[in-house]
């Protein structure tokens, strides 16, 4: 039985949960719990899907901040995938999973000046200006390095995809992008600066978004401000529409049709001689990855169900922080017929805020069952803390019949290690 | 200058932002930003506080969770405090740091076996019990470690606390502690437990209370709950008021009047034979702490004004979580009649999540000058992440004139030191 369309890849097989040919629950023995396990099936798929919705030139560039874990990097670099980095510390990754640096746009809304300097020596291929300040700091630190600053203009089009607040970015009020008036400034000062090339424009609207018109519309303001002037024009040979790809987190209406985008967005490039660029994070790995959790205890408390697992808001933080919705099933497959009742899935940490789930109809459960809480690849593991002294989990790749520990479960010492005790 | 109430030892002199009688700005330089800076006088000045409000029979148990530095522990050690714990990874700190375990409650909402027996091992004064299910669970761990187990239950009063929806904790529709019909049975099951010993009952009410109110009410519920049988008043010794005493993040209105508590209740609770355990974390820690960054941008976007800085949400989550409003104050006091207008503070997160404070009255902003965020010191550190592969910030304790690093920076392998690639 497959639980939704998004998650084909966990499926239940002889009432047993499997991530492709692996059963969860023998992973959760093996490795403990909490635990993250992620489905290369799952990501191959998602990128395929966007290599033909966005043709072969494309550069289909890897949110690093969804999911940065080493081995997750190159097997996205194995499939073609270039990078979009919003750090140092995230170029310092691909630098130490051995992958290719040459096809990364670094996209940060505030580049400390170590952070341009390092990207420059890797040669990534673009830079995204966001603020008029960065016209002086790049051209100084171009300079400095005596090599020129390629660089796509990131546009702040007005455009609300209508998603959460947190994840809308393409607002004029967000802190992200130059407004088109300003944009106009700063693309004659590139244009008169001597280490900048002006190579592209970049939009992005923010995430969960379900269907192309918000990025039709973006597109078409961009399209428009470069009509403007030839100034504008001039070199540009990039056109980068973002990410934010719906995934819907088991709601199928909420995955968006890439397919209909690229159909509807590429021959609009085409005609201008610009090659696409996507940022997809989400998209590509959510859905390939859950976390897995063992119940510690059930309780009744004034008529309300809760179960008590092991995984917590310091191992998932979006349900607490963006209100995010997760589907949450036991590994073990309830019979036929089995009675469901409204359960809140929360964790052992000392607040409110620590649930994973409210309200899920979920069968009977009890200390010592295991569920699967799904969708939870990206933005996932990479925001995980510390928070009430828990150790961060362990993370294992799955391949058909075979699993692969990626990231060992953290030590009590590794909690403390950079800590000095006189 | 003193800029709150709340702050008093971090203070402007000569035009300079220090924290007690060390610059700011040369911390900054010398161990970069961002950077969480503690007084231990203002830990010092509340905990004496603390002690004179519940006097020299309380228990003052430090809440771990709000900053667990192996440092701070020792000084709260060394102050006279206990622990609140609220998981084994907790207890391994206290034993890291080398403080005694012995006056130590452990208060998990969801507690594995492991912590249990840890705890157990370790004699720490009280387990708190939150759970019917935990009846057996515990019985059994101490039938198998041989020894008793000392409990207080935990009461769920149904007190709205009037906070944050995700800090209270002691509404009967949340996942803490037994109802008191519950609690009855559950008593009763106690008494005629081989290796149970009842020795008291435990309260928490949420985080943030600005008035005793709550706490009286809470406790008289409770003494009515001991009123009505004598099994639940046998062997008594203890009643813990839980913690979130309120601290106003820079409304002196907001810091909780704990000398009027303790008028309030201990002749009440001396009336009964019963110890005071109070749980303070945020109230001896938050105002003792600042998160200190430097500007890397600003800019004007559709007339909203943004200074972007080195610190992120990573390093502090509570504005994001819980909007939190944090006081920001420049390490360069700004002259007399400056002009201040509505900025935001954000960080180079790629998200709209990523504020520190929004439409905060502040003079003019440049690239290199830097910031403090007041308040930080609890819930700061001890929830920050690598989100965004940024490394978790140094920590530095301020003594009179001294610093002393307590944290080093993480390096960027720090950050993939545990994962595994093949």
């Amino acid at each position: 039985m497959t639980l939704h369309p998004a998650t084909e890849h966990f499926r239940y097989r002889s009432g047993a949960l499997q991530c492709e040919g692996v059963d969860l629950d023998q992973l959760a023995q093996r490795y403990g719990t909490p635990l993250y396990v992620y489905s290369r099936a799952a990501v191959e798929q998602r990128f395929a899907a966007l290599r033909h919705a966005f043709g072969p030139e494309a550069s289909i560039c890897f949110a690093v901040k969804s999911n940065g874990n080493l081995s997750m990097l190159r097997l996205l670099s194995e499939l073609g995938a270039g990078f979009d980095l919003v750090s140092g510390g995230e170029l310092r990754r691909l630098q130490a999973a051995g992958v290719p640096t040459a096809g990364a746009v670094f996209a940060g809304v505030a580049k400390a000046d170590w952070e341009v300097r390092e990207a420059l020596a890797a040669d990534i291929l673009l830079f995204n200006l966001e603020s008029e300040y960065e016209v002086d700091m790049l051209e100084a630190l171009g300079a400095e390095a005596g090599r020129p600053v390629r660089l796509a203009v990131r546009l702040n089009v007005d455009v609300d995809a209508g998603t959460h607040d947190y994840i809308a970015t393409g607002r004029k009020h967000d802190k992200f992008g130059l407004t088109l008036d300003r944009a106009a400034v700063v693309v004659e000062r590139i244009a008169a600066a001597p280490h900048l090339e002006l190579r592209g424009y970049h939009v992005h609207l923010g995430s969960l978004i379900r269907t192309p018109g918000p990025y039709l519309a973006a597109l078409e303001r961009v399209l428009e401000f470069m009509d403007g002037a030839a100034v504008r024009r001039e070199g540009v040979r990039y056109y980068d529409c973002g990410g934010g790809f719906g995934t819907g987190y088991g709601d199928p209406g909420g995955l968006l049709d890439v397919a209909a985008l690229g159909r509807a967005m590429l021959p609009l490039l085409a005609a201008r001689g610009l090659t696409p660029i996507v940022e997809p994070g989400r998209y590509l790995i959510a859905d390939a990855g859950a976390l897995v959790g063992e119940v510690l205890g059930a309780k009744l408390s004034a008529g309300r169900r809760f179960a008590l697992v092991d995984a917590a808001m310091n191992d998932l933080i979006r349900p607490a922080l963006y209100g995010a919705t997760h589907p949450i099933v036991p590994l073990r497959e309830p019979p036929d017929g089995a009675a469901r009742t409204p359960c809140d899935v929360v964790g052992p940490v000392c607040e409110s805020a620590d649930f994973l789930g409210r309200q899920l109809a979920l069968p009977e459960l009890a200390r010592g069952d295991r569920l699967a809480v799904l969708a939870a690849g990206a933005y996932g593991f990479s925001m995980s803390s510390n928070y009430n002294s828990r150790r961060r989990p362990a993370e294992v790749l799955v391949h058909g019949a075979e699993a692969r520990l990626i990231r060992r479960r953290e030590d009590f010492a590794d909690m403390w290690s950079q800590e000095i005790d006189r």
